[in-house]
């Protein structure tokens, strides 16, 4: 079973929320998978000596970088995992693929598809191992409704509708710009919604629905000033609080998509549905272990839609937890797609999204933010 | 589609809450069933001649009478309709058969099984036509359940649950006896929860899955004095405010039934589960047009509870109301049992429950009353 | 309690789907609802009278008629129900406004505003009482919706949504035209799911939250031919199959809304979310007796979506029905809306929504066909 | 933040389900909770040497031992962990304490009420710490619950109801005895869904609404024979498959308990509700992120079941994970057991449940067994 492992080091640059998701699901991915490497944790980057310490203290980095430059030229490092605001991610990216390092980048790729694209030339250029964090997709349930559509147990899709809304932000008195926050300042995050949780919507359903043709958005910023943490100054919101947009897929589906931090009662409610001439799928990230799903051909005197609770050791990635019954939570998805990326690498492959197929998603953002700026609709370049 | 129809005459007795619910049965029951009988609202009676003639008024019976006997001595009724408290049922009952009137009783039967012995003996007798109206049978989704166990989609039963729910009576301040509180009063009611709610539950059970052997039963009563609408004294509760009990079915199913009016949150919430070999069902009257299935042949990795919205054609009952997508509600169920009824009558047969299949949910009852009373497993009679 | 009624005399046009949830609600309004008018069933209007007596026989209309401008010509009729396709509203209309008839008209008022203008004109210089069914608004859980939001309780509204989807039409050998089938036929429909389906959204949209101002709409015609039942040849079906649509509502409200007959799993879902800055409310038609409720004012750690059995005496209509958590179903509505329209005549009103009303709505699914057409936003008009 | 911590030395019995879930926890709690202690994984133990050592290598444990006794003897572990079936609870626990070491035992404490005693009596003589795992306890929504109710929100409490109910050995085919089958083998388990199941809805009954009083119980073994994978025999099965129970608590309230491996759907589904005069709070294993509250408090039109997504930082234990919305799993409740059993020591105190409060639960599992043979409510010793 567990066969002796590689070791894998890996680089972390960042130390925020996305760090602490992706340290733990380096440490823990060894405990339930058997994977052809051992990652080890060696070396934690980020400028803030004394809390990049910490968080190697408490994580268990064997070492700290303080400039990611060093970090990425040195020798003892695999794999670069990119935590940080957009805005830095081109730079690092770049400069991680020169030196031949495995690339593995939080989303979205860049904050505009003129960044990503550089980011692809220079990971295919250097030949390096390359993925997105999208992790949405190795939830159990979000892999189990892409294989029901590969199979094509949905037959014809028709309809692909999604929504990513929270409210976080509704209180004007929330700052922008700094640790946390730097999500709603337009220059490190590149837009707000669209490319923080629109992303994710738009990766899901290219992933499972293939490519989008073209969008008509809109967008909107309710509260157009806010304190900015780095100047102190009440600034211009330059980012999108909301957006919504239809969209029209290559198979001829239809699409609804919205997302914003407007629409209280809603934490992170990522949902998806997908309506097929056959079946019809949904799901929703407040409650991750389930699918929703309804086969037309059942019975029809007891045809429902099935409450699935994705749980059993059939289902995806699940063998390797629990017992049936026994949920998993948020965390699991970085485990994932951490697995995948080293049962990948040992076959000299990138782990799905690349860096390349990523930028597919940057793009439909760019569509979008481009048809909300001009009142029409965009093809998706 | 429809043919001619003759003409049934019904003599209602009280007014109350089930007086309104069972003559709009009456009332609407042409307008979407091809019935053989026409009813006709004949009379109304009560003691109170005003707000007799107020409640004839507002729901067309064409004459009324103050007195019970003289509705039953009436030559041009055919049916007696008995929406009384439970203690009059008896007397009431009986002399309708003597009369020769086709009888259709408020459940449960009778205060007790004694009572309801002489009741059953007495239409028998008389070759009377009866039923008691224990309505939720047709509620579509029950039905359903019905049918599916009854085809054996389930297999082997084991385990059977129903609570019935509700939370109106905790205030101290509620008196006990008289106009919608005679439930409260155990010689008009006979007990408490147990013969208002878990006959129900009662009820469905043995129609579903067969006879119950024994129960091992408590009751308790919260609120120990109230006072007392008709005395003007505070005077001790003689009924069970919540009453819970184990069960084992002939069949071998173990059982657990329980209702209360003590319950915060639960308005009116029967809910049942029956737990099979091959498949489970579960209802709530909460959402009574939905039935949860469980169909343990399902794929396994697509395999869920079914949220079944039985508003479909093929669904019981469900052709003659509206499209699918559109509920019906709670006053539907007694639309259908009068639907039921016509038909039988037309056989010369009594629609079930009869007052004989009625009278086994008041022997349970009883069992489960002299169980808590003795603390002990009781057989039921 | 029950005043002397003064008559109304109702005549009735077409005997379809909408002819029964009418007839139902004429009905059944004065046993539950204490109105100043007892409607009369005068007459029942249709072109095959054998058809139209059977209606007439299941439902007790007094008459028939063949010709609905003899119907209209009846000194006996005051107020004319149209329940027949939306081709035949204009005609009809002006002729009983002319005849100085109350109208009571089926939605969407018409096929399109310049119709529906005709129709406005027509009972305003007549100055006849008159009304449009959008019978949903008159659904307690909506109707509650609509004063929670008049109250203020939601603050600035940011976010609207509305859904309404179907899965009938999937199958591409249902025909076109012709009884039932007449929503499939552009001639007589005057569009597809955007008339028929989206136009409930819209109304309950004004209604609570306030004129939309713009929209940008995609459609589309999944099965682009069907036999025609009429003519028995296989035509172009003209109709919009699914249609969604961005919106800006005048008060700075963002806006998605989507209809299709295409959505597996949906037989009647209509439902709608509206996200304030203190409060958020959803509802479905599927459990149209729930209204989802969330207020961010509730203490934080026990803060969650309240799901509200809207089923007591002091819910909107509900002091007329049965006690709390007995649900009512969907011809409920009708009756609701039946008693408001007595309650206003009687005072000499038009009960909301007025022709007038109405055709805000119409003027609404207009712009949103011509933005479909042209691919660009377009101003309401 | 991240105080420099002392080491405390794990010592490992057992690597089944069990062993896993905690080694996770172990590993985990330093990188989420600033506990005082760094866990270390000293020694794993089993007595299979070669699959200790798999388990070893995969967890991280620093040796391994195939004799329990020589674990306990080994000066440089601080905690004995006991992950192995129950009877061999008893044995390890006293030589662990006589050997003066930490202890943490699954649940139950032991098969029975005697052998658990002599544990406690081992432990407190011995003088150290310990403590049982009843994890769910640590489940931030039943600690929300567990508050909620000790802050007196719910008033007086009249209900407690809890199932336990799987469906994974209706399979006749399905041995008992082994590895992952001791819980069908009455000599390793003492009971069936009493000891395992039942066990952990007493546990949480008791924390929250106070002792049990008394019970009523049946109890059934659906199949009588299975084959043992030990003997290769076909032999009688002497565990319990299914048990209900009627229980008073000291506080007056009502309860019903009920588990089984015979409930088609339900996998692992732990439910259980409290019914309060002013509140009431239902939870759902299935859906462990959710807490259910009703308060009666609430305005009436506007009442109703609030949902809660406990995923907010000031909801036990969350402000250690992730962001509002991002929900955890089961395996979260033993990291927070080892930080409370963590923060405890440094103390000097054992965490909750103690041995001696964990034998209350088992106390009351003897009941039940007591009165499902006799047939006769039993007082709680």
């Amino acid at each position: 079973m567990s066969t002796p492992k590689k070791n894998l080091n890996i680089g972390m640059v960042g130390y925020g929320f996305m760090g602490r998701a992706h340290s733990n699901a380096w440490r823990k991915v060894t405990n339930f998978f058997d994977v052809p490497y051992q990652p080890v944790l060696k070396a934690a980057c980020a400028r803030d000596a004394v809390k990049v310490q910490a968080f190697a203290d408490q994580w268990g980095y064997a070492s700290v970088e303080t400039d990611w430059r060093k970090l990425v030229a040195r020798r003892d490092i695999d794999a670069i995992d990119i935590c940080v605001p957009n805005d830095l991610h081109l730079e690092i990216a770049v400069a991680a693929a020169k030196a031949g390092k495995m690339i593995l980048c939080e989303k979205p790729i860049a904050r505009n598809t003129a960044e990503g694209l550089k980011m692809c030339k220079a990971v295919e250029k250097a030949g390096v191992l390359n993925t997105v964090w999208y992790n949405y997709r190795r939830v159990p349930a979000v892999t189990l409704a892409k294989n029901l559509v590969a199979e094509g147990r949905l037959g014809k899709i028709f309809h692909y509708r999604a929504n990513f809304l929270q409210d976080w932000t509704i209180s004007p008195d929330l700052p922008q710009g700094g640790t946390g926050l730097w999500r709603l300042d337009v220059k490190a995050a590149g837009s707000g919604v669209t490319g923080d949780l629109l992303a994710h919507c738009i990766d899901t359903a290219i992933w499972i629905n293939g490519p989008i043709k073209s969008v008509s958005a809109m967008t909107e910023t309710f509260i157009k000033q806010r304190k900015h943490t780095l100047t102190g100054k009440v600034e211009k919101v330059g980012i999108d609080d909301a957006c919504a947009f239809l969209a029209r897929f290559e198979n001829g589906a239809l699409a609804i998509f919205e997302s914003t931090r407007y629409a209280r009662g809603h934490k992170a409610e990522y949902t998806f549905e997908i309506n097929g001439e056959n079946a019809s799928i949904a799901w929703n990230l407040h409650d991750l272990h389930r699918l929703q799903y309804f086969n037309h051909a059942d019975e029809s005197i007891v045809r429902g839609w099935r409450n699935i609770h994705v749980s059993d050791g059939d289902q995806p990635y699940m063998k390797a937890w629990w017992v049936p019954g026994l949920q998993i939570g948020y965390e699991h998805s970085f485990v994932h797609q951490v697995a995948d990326f080293l049962e990948a690498a040992a076959q000299g492959k990138s782990a799905s999204p690349t860096f390349r197929e990523a930028l597919e998603t940057t793009k439909v953002c760019d569509a979008v933010l481009a048809s909300a700026a001009s009142g029409r609709w965009v093809t998706v370049a």
